[in-house]
């Protein structure tokens, strides 16, 4: 595979890519986008009139949430992170223009589907970058520790969907029913895989450069994600050989019961379409069962 | 203002006060109105009857819960400051007494409203300094990370209430609808303030000596929570530039709204000066519903 | 009593075996009996179908359990275990045994309760090795630290059980009601008192060489358990020792009320003789449960 890279003149394209910084403007669209998420989950805005601090706590998890994770798992401080100020600044920017700009433009502008995708992307290629980054440093830290590379490089791509049940008790939001180990999304299941991927070749047992990996699996979640966001579609690529998988090692059964894991009960999963007038209407059930 | 103080000799007090040792008076005073909370807390008793470890460990929460907290944000082992046996041991002495006193003498004692307040005051002594340390030791790891600084200082002045959620599940209650960062209390607030107002200071943005700072918000801390004791009430006295501020930058509705996070549904709050009596009421209400 | 011991020649077999590895036979055991609980968890056979990661976190929680927690509580990583390749990919074969294999028959033979006995036997020696050494760990790095060493001798001892409400979680189990340490079972009620004892040996307050303790405390573990396991009896020799220090300290009603706690309401506990068909009708219940 090396071999016709160079030939395509791939190997050099591929080393720039992956020495290419992610500050500021891709570490931006990653920002952005998260904070979309956040703001399409019921109950958010309401959060965010009623408390500030828990709603600017919960964009910064939502940005920041691989890295207090990985920190927590490697023994440093959780807020470790935290010592970037510029990347707090920006991020704290972002959430602000976000959740309270008048007459919502911000919110519009970057929600409007063709603009979205473009920052979809980019905020791909953070992840990826964030896996590869993880598993190098667990790497340095634990040399034949494969187990801790895959878990490292696994909270570094999945952030904050690992911590969901956490992030929303902070909104005051309990469903202890599932999460996003039970229930993986895609992106939590890519970014297991890429941590395993990136680990075969920490280790050497893969036979290709670290930079071509790089490219390689950012180009798959670029165009896998962009896809599934352009078609508003939560099902996976994996699941056809992931059933196959499952059904042989692990005896589920075929077809139907994988299936379901990928199509969550409506409301737990956040649909990333819902308009404003669709959220506050969620925020209103939500206060009816309250009162009940 | 330095020039002030200087001529009313206030320069000096300021520095002897700020050079006072906390232990073991205002040590003392902080463990028994903590767990005087404690006991408030409907269905602390009976944890105390069924489970002592589970009720001691409670009580170490709210005594060192903001020591536990901030060596967890700065990666350090969360039960470090139980090297200090001396002050564990006090600490555990004040819960026996609290909880186990023959009589209830010892709680009927410190709970006397002219003895509380005393303590009260000397309960917010120990808290400013705490996030004036917490602050320091922050900008010592994070030369430059003041995010951090404010987050170290917010944790040692609140405390337990950050966690309060857990310290509940701890005694097998659960609420997950609210917490201490989408309702603050008032002291919970005080102490974002404060660590705002430390981190300035040590940033040296503030033309202010920390030992006059620290003078000047004890004071403050101290008068106000007195006064609120004594009158029983949970309002804010920042609740007025707060509720203009929030309306300018977030938009909140003026008035009620910010008004109604000072006052949480009833129950929720501790209050402190339920008797003995109306406690086990609230306890025997908790388990008619459990039954239910 | 070390002359006795002496005398008998026991001295020398207590050193021995205080130095015995416990890879990978005794660890094997406790990986053994630790995943065969979790596999009469209600739901955890259903939660092995719908995601294996899941399953297998939980595995490696009840496995690891103690090492993680002693970790978090000396502010070391909490994974820093899994460097230990050949543990984990043992516990990983294990797991995959007890829930995956045709026909169920891994778990019918270790179930069988002449072999499970043994097992039960081998895991009660690994686990007064692990408070002995947790101890011993916390000493280390704390010299004075009496409180630190029981709270991590305690963890070493009692693992999985102090955050089983997390590891209940991660399999969409919530519990709030009931908690580890306000319903103490045996093996975590004697793994506080074994704590305690270390700490006293280890602070030369107990004129005792660790290796004997090491040896009598084993010997009463294994004893204590397989009696137990074999009358399924959830009953604690402490019981009557406890139930007049509690009344006599604490002023717990003598009797009734601490007898309750040792049986905590059907459910709760997980008897470890449940036939898989009790099983999927706990789960049948749990689910119609949700249903209404």
């Amino acid at each position: 595979m090396e071999n016709v890279l160079a030939v395509l003149n791939l190997g050099d394209l591929a080393q720039a890519f992956s020495k290419m910084g992610m500050f500021p403007v891709f570490d931006l669209a990653y920002y952005i986008v998260s904070i979309l998420y956040l703001k399409n989950e019921p109950g958010s805005v309401e959060v965010s009139r009623r408390s500030p601090v828990a709603s600017w706590l919960c964009a910064m998890l939502y940005c920041f949430g691989s890295y207090i994770l990985a920190d927590i798992m490697l023994g440093s401080s959780p807020v470790d992170y935290f010592q970037y100020n510029s990347h707090i600044l920006l991020a704290s920017a972002v959430w602000y223009l976000i959740f309270y700009c008048p007459l919502n433009l911000f919110y519009k502008c970057v929600a409007f589907l063709p603009v979205k995708l473009v920052l979809v992307a980019l905020k791909e290629v953070v992840r990826t970058r964030k896996i590869a980054v993880g598993v190098h440093h667990a790497h340095h830290a634990y040399h034949h520790g494969y187990f801790i590379m895959v878990i490292v490089g696994y909270v570094k791509g999945s952030g904050v969907a690992l911590i969901s049940n956490f992030e929303q008790l902070l909104r005051g939001v309990w469903r202890p029913e599932t999460n996003e180990v039970l229930n993986m999304s895609f992106p939590t299941k890519a970014s297991l895989y890429g941590a395993i991927l990136f680990t075969l070749q920490e280790a050497h047992w893969l036979p290709v450069s670290k930079s071509t990996l790089i490219l390689v699996f950012t180009l798959f979640m670029a165009t896998t994600k962009v896809v599934m966001t352009a078609r508003h579609s939560h099902g996976s690529p994996f699941s056809l050989i992931e059933s196959w998988t499952c059904h042989l090692l692990f005896g589920s059964s075929l077809g139907g019961g994988e299936e379901d894991n990928h199509h969550p009960p409506a409301g737990a999963a956040p649909s990333p379409v819902k308009t404003k007038e669709e959220l506050s209407e969620g925020a209103r059930k939500r206060k009816a069962k309250k009162a009940e």
